[in-house]
């Protein structure tokens, strides 16, 4: 199993509504890509102020390096990046295997 | 829910032999802290260079945000701090809740 986690910092121009768009069209990419075996996200609720100016926490669950391999060049995840990128003002991705250490 | 997104990057002087350690008293921790709810990690093996130089990624669960606002100033969580701080280049923390949006 390979966790996929993903950090979205705004570009000061992007609207509300543009954010709106851009959670959806990642969540209708998890229902679109069979590779992605588990998705969840949500919005930075944390108190520490350690955020770094993400607001945004996407969690991509993939079977296997293979599977997250496949995904990353896949065309509808390309298509997505596109959406996602002029509104970007950074982006954070780690990836980790959960398993090896509990 | 909440998840608790902790990644750090270590400062160029600390030791495989310290990471080590600071991995294992957070594995600890988790035994220890009855707030904790879940607890996985890793160390990153994403391939698309943009982890900002985090090579550490744990995920904490916590059944509400009480139990993350009772989590922090543990004493044992202080502990834990204490024993990492010398050693970060770097620290970043993201929390949300990840059923508003399933």
């Amino acid at each position: 199993m390979l966790r996929h986690v993903v950090l979205f910092a705004w570009e000061d121009k992007t609207t509300p509504e543009k954010i709106k768009e851009i959670e959806q069209a990642f969540m209708d990419l998890a229902q679109k890509i069979n590779l992605i075996h588990d998705f969840e996200w949500g919005t930075d609720v944390s108190t520490e102020n350690l955020a770094h100016g993400f607001t945004h926490c996407f969690l991509v669950t993939f079977k296997s390096r293979e599977d997250r391999d496949a995904y990353l060049p896949h065309r509808e995840h390309k298509a997505f990046v596109d959406l996602v990128k002029p509104y970007m003002k950074d982006v954070l991705v780690i990836d980790y295997n959960p398993g090896v250490h509990r």
